[in-house]
Parts: structure tokens; C-alpha cells; sequence
């Protein structure tokens, strides 16, 4: 078996999971697990979530990125936000030394491709971006392992769906398509500084109504003390409980970055907030009464 | 072992599917996984949907009808859209050369007894239809694989999902009840020719606003040019990807259905759509202008 | 092994359920499995309901309450309703005759604890009980069995899901911390008489808007004829199915307490009712026309 089957080391796992823009309430995501199961029976198949927007890339490139590091080495990610499906976009492999993500080449992987260069990695004129060291990927296009026919509108059913299986059993990467050195990358939204200050944006905000923002830990945490401003409201210092606080508050969140909330409430509520809102931090303020 | 139990060679499989009206809110779909499971441990229970409209027998049927396709052969089915539980209405279990399907008797599977005769069954003056060739009906009457006691309110739970983790354990479908030889039947909309035009409806509306008809893909797929009038608005010729026009378009969907969508957006919003909305296809309109 | 790890002769499972607050469309619930899978590839997990209110302790105390008891014995039921999230509320493992249940010590095992009373237990002044004969209870502080680094604001995947995976590899819950003797229990609302009428309230409107009480079948079902008052309308007598009036009923629901139902529709819409809606019945009316 060529060394593709075994990156590193690292098995295929029969461990696959969902990441769709498809919702809950078709037959569609049980669809493409029927397919699955029809041809590997062992499969363990894990919804990531279904609730991504209708076509919002970055969105799902945002949930995969932080989904997949609670998962073994090994498993499969489906990553199916697939506007273009049908066209002339190209259905992808990449497996990384952690995992192996089938999707479309559209950016929905460019949270991978950062964390690969532990860094936004430098794109070509043409909005792609070389694979990171230990990356391989390739391009779908041995339909020997698809469903036939292929439907013009579900290939999250129709290619991705029996790849993941066949991928599960064991074939080897390189026998699914041929090699390519490069993907589409969508650069999210970075923190910057400004005047003094630090800004960053709202890139989520949870059922709960947590704010979740692109500012990672490691920017804030060390400073003792912090002045977080936010819809004209400011919030001093970092909490360690969302019970912390009487109202407002800003903590690290279980992904590693400042998010905002509010005590047995919701921070989007309180705040009328939504993605995209700008979030500016002071790391050295002058103490203040709470405003 | 009676060849019940092995109908043309396909054993009952450990995969269990549910298609329900019940929700996901509540704990009642945990419950019915928890009673399988306490069954046949190693069951595989795949969710198609639980957002079946409650009571909408005839939306059930469409969606376990388009499901079950895409499943390996063998699988049990289970389909809980059941408004008249606790009454006289029988459970059944409809076992198919591809599947068994675990149902109350109200015309859930419609659909199914239709793709048996491959046309929609004749129907006594009772609304029955007899079952196709190589159907095999049991009204499930054999309390003692079921829970004890029977709740009046969840026979999803308390007949059905016993019934189906037994049946996927190996127990002869004959053993589960006696032989039956007709199911209720309920006529989905069929489309129909009308003053040179094939009239079709709405017949769901998926998660992306999404409008997909009942008009079958060989009925358009042969025209090189049709005309699709919807809402007042006319759609000219057969789409291949959903980002091939500008606004507006038709495309055959994956269940083999002509579909209306709209570029990156919601048709049902579009044109303020519900099911059951007309769409009146011209197989070979004069070429005019986009409306 | 010690005897903690095979309480009355029941093996841990590796069927791990998951009751929360966390919503289905964040990737939360995912990291959970991924890291449960990661410990036990093997394990079963089946989702009871995330759906709980955000922070609604008693509501998420009721929802395990009544699902675990379709499932097997052995299995490990994590409850993560847990607002005091990264405060000094304590982790806990309950072992129980039929089940584990792992859940912060903040009242959400209060049903499990008078289930196992058959009463609700006695309180201490601090709002706490003693464990129920055969139960046994553990401080979780054992961190070897924990995510490392554990997050400020996700016990369920970084504390309790690894910890439920162990428990399902066969660790015995003695290794998990230290041995309790009482838990924090959360008086749900019990019936009352008044003025000769038994009086109960709503405790859930079920996903079909059917209005399920606190009144269980044994205090209504041996009287012969019952009248429930609701929102100022009569019920009169107990209905055998949902279809079994013209429009509003009351029926033993499948969880053993007195449910008010609509035929085809919902007794939510149609009373304008909430949980804490109060319930009047009168065991022996006298005759009356229906109002």
C-alpha cells in the first residue's frame, strides 16, 4: 500500500463527521449517511452541525476549524457549504497530520490551512495558498468511487458521502484523485491594532448569546488588567466564571478567544449584537468606574 | 427459519432509521433510541427526520419515500407519523425486496407501495391497495415484542421501536404479527396535463427556500427546450447548477425532481411559496424574453 | 476491582446519553463526542435533548428524569445544564441501582434522587439530601481523567465527557474522585389539594403543544369520572386516545402523568398556556354539560 494510506502513521479511522449548510429537517443529511453505511456498515458517523447559513463559507470554515480538535487523530471531516456544486469547482481531498477533510474548493478549509502554517498562510495572486508541510491533497476525480448517477445538486451525497466510506475502509488518499499543491483560501477577518488599541471583531455568537470574537487568549492574557469596549459599553477585566459578574462580562472561551457574555443571559440580547461587530481592547487602561 | 425472516436472501440488518412528527425538543426520540438499544445494543439508528409537519401523514410519506434510496438494502425503517395512536388503526410492518418499514396503517407508505408497482396502485373503495409482487404485509398483533406496559400516547416507543430492534436482531417477520394483504393508501398529487401544459405542484420546500415539485425528471429531461411558469414568473430551460442563472431557476434535484431555486438565495421567498403552489411546464415554448 | 466499579452486578456501558443546554447548532456538542470517541472509540452516544432552556436547571432535572428510564441498565447519562460553569459547584458522579449520572451538583439530578426515594427526599437546612439507599455518589476531582487544559467555560467536554468515557472502559467510579453522601436537590412542584380539588400544574408543553402536568396517573386514574378545569374550560373524564374527543382532552401521557391535548393541533395555542399553568381536578363532579 503507497505511504498516502498512512500519513504518518495515522490510520484512516472509521470515525466520520458532518459539517453541512443542509439543516435538520430534510431527509438530506440521512441520506448521505445511508450512503456511508451502505458501504462501510462500521461507520461512526458524527453530525458537526447542520445549522451552518445557507452558503456562508467562511461560517463553516470557522465551525470545522475549532470542531475537529476535539477529535482523534485520524478521522474524516465532510465539510459540505458547497455553493458551487455542480460547476467547475473541484471536490477535494486533504489530509493533514491530524485528519483527513473532504470538501469543496471553495476556502471552507481555510481555517486548516492557517493552522497548519500556524499562521494565515501568503496567498498567490489567485486567492489559493500552497498546502502547509505534512499536507497532502488531492483532487476527486476517480468516479470509480462515487455514486452513479451523480446528481447535479447533492454531491454531499453523491461524491463526498462514498469517498468518506471508501476513505474509512481504508483506500489510500492517492487513490481517490490525483495530487494538487494548493487550495482556495478565504482570509477571515484578523484582530489588528489601531490608535493604541486593539480590535477585534465578533466572528460568532452561540446559542447561548455569547459573543465569541477572533481576539485569541494569548493577545489579552497577559495583561492584569484589561478594558474591553463593546456597542459603547465597557467591560474591565477578564472574568473566570460566567457567573463572575453581575451583567457584562469578558472571559476565554473553550475555543481561546475573548468572548463576551452576559450572567445567566444573552450577550447578542443585551447588546443588539451580531457577527461582525467590532470589539476594541485596551490592554493597559486607566482604572474606571464601570460605566 | 421461515423464509419470512429472509426475504429474497436479504437478512434484516442492525441499521434502524426514524422518520417522525415527534420533534427534537423533547426527550421522546431519546426514548425510543434508549428502548432499541436495550435491545439490541449494537444497532445502528440513523435520524432522517423528526421535523415531519405533526399529523402530516402525506409529507411523511413523501420524505421516507425519497430516505429510504439512498439505504443499503435490508435496513428497518422506522415511520411514526401516527395522529390516530391509541385507536384501532393497525401497526404494521411492510417488508419490501429492499427494506422493512415499521408503520402505523394510515398511508405512510404511499410512497413505498407506488415505487412497488412502479405507478400509483389501484385502490379498493376503502382506500386500500393491495401490496405489489414481493411485498410482504404483517399487522403487528404479537404483544409479546413489545414494552409492557403500552402507553396509550407513544406506541413509537412502546410497539414500534421494540418491534424493530427484535426484527433486527433476526426474529422472523411472521413471527411479529399475522399476514396482511393491503395497506391504506393516500394518492399524492400527481401532475397532469392540462390545455398542452403539464401541470405539476409543490410538493416540499427544503431547508435553502428550495421549491421541489412533484414532476419527474424523464417527464422534462427529454424537451431540449421547456418553459417553467411559476408564480406569474417564467423560467426558460433547464439549469445545471444552482450558480447557472442570475436570479430564478429550474434544475433537476437529487431525489430526480424538477426543482425551482433561486442563485445563492431562497425561491420560497422569492415567490412567497408554500406547497402546493402550481407549476405549469411548457414542453416547447415559443423563445421569448425572460419575464 | 473494588466493588464501586460493578454496582449490583451492572457493568458499565458504553452507551453514554447527553441532556443540555447547549443547542444543536453550535459544534458544542460535537467536541463532546469527538473527545468521548478519542477515550472510547467504541461508545454508543445518543443524543436525550439539547434543547433544555439555557441555565433551566429544574427543566433539564425533569428531561432525565423521565427519559432515563427507557434506557438500559448501565448506562452513563451525562447532564450538563450547568450555568455555575468554572465556579467552586462541584462535578459529580451519581451511581445508581440502574444507572450513572454525571452532571454538576447543582439540583439537575433532583428526579433521580426522588425516584430513588420514591419521595421527594428530606432536605437539610443547605438545600441538600442524603442519597437514596443503593446509590452512591463522588466528588469528580480526579483531573488524571480530565481534558488537560480544562477550559474555563466547557465541563461538559473538557471534564464530564472524558470522565463518562472512562467510566465506559470499565474505570470504577471510586477512581474518580471522592466518595459524597449528599447532593444539592431542587423541590420540583408537588400536587396539592385545596378546598377538596387535587391541583397541579403545567410542568411542559411537548413538541405537539400537548400540556404535560405534574399530576401522576395513580391520583386520577381510579376515579371513574374527573373533571380537569384549565384556564377556566372543563374536561370532563379521561380520553383513551388523542383522537378520542372533537377538541380538548385530557389523557395519561407516556410518562405517566396527566396530559391536556387538542385533537390534530395544539392545547398550547389553543389555552394560551405556559409551564406553571395551573391544573384543577375534581375527582367527583357532578354531571354537567360540557362548557
Amino acid at each position: 500500500m503507497p505511504s498516502h494510506g498512512r500519513l504518518r502513521g495515522i490510520p484512516p479511522m472509521s470515525i466520520i463527521t458532518l459539517t453541512t449548510d443542509i439543516g435538520v429537517s430534510d431527509h438530506y443529511v440521512a441520506q448521505m449517511k445511508g450512503v456511508i453505511l451502505g458501504i462501510n456498515p462500521q461507520a461512526t458517523i458524527v453530525d458537526v452541525s447542520h445549522s451552518i447559513q445557507p452558503q456562508n463559507i467562511l461560517q463553516g470554515a470557522g465551525v470545522i476549524g475549532e470542531a475537529h480538535r476535539s477529535f482523534p487523530k485520524g478521522v474524516i471531516h465532510m465539510v459540505v457549504v458547497d455553493p458551487g456544486v455542480g460547476t467547475s469547482r473541484s471536490p477535494i481531498l486533504l489530509s493533514t497530520p491530524s485528519a483527513h477533510f473532504l470538501a469543496p474548493d471553495n476556502g471552507v478549509l481555510s481555517h486548516i490551512l492557517s493552522e497548519g502554517y500556524g499562521e494565515p498562510p501568503r496567498l498567490s495572486e489567485e486567492g489559493v495558498s500552497a498546502l502547509p508541510p505534512g499536507f497532502q491533497g488531492f483532487h476527486l476525480d476517480n468516479h470509480s468511487y462515487w455514486r452513479d448517477p451523480v446528481s447535479l445538486t447533492f454531491h454531499g451525497r453523491d461524491v463526498f458521502a462514498p469517498v468518506a466510506a471508501h476513505l474509512s475502509l481504508g483506500v489510500p488518499p492517492a487513490s481517490l484523485g490525483i495530487e494538487i499543491t494548493s487550495l482556495i483560501y478565504l482570509p477571515p477577518p484578523m484582530p489588528f491594532e489601531e490608535g493604541g488599541f486593539l480590535v477585534g471583531v465578533v466572528t460568532s455568537i452561540d446559542h447561548f448569546g455569547n459573543l465569541v470574537t477572533n481576539v485569541r487568549a494569548k493577545l489579552v492574557a497577559m495583561h492584569e488588567r484589561i478594558e474591553v469596549e463593546v456597542q459603547g459599553r465597557s467591560i474591565y477585566g477578564l472574568s473566570q466564571s460566567y457567573q463572575d459578574a453581575d451583567h457584562l462580562l469578558a472571559i476565554i472561551g473553550s475555543g481561546g478567544y475573548l468572548e463576551i457574555a452576559v450572567r445567566n443571559g444573552s450577550a447578542a440580547e443585551a447588546l443588539s449584537a451580531r457577527v461582525g461587530l467590532r470589539v476594541r481592547i485596551s490592554p493597559h487602561p486607566p482604572k474606571q468606574a464601570h460605566s
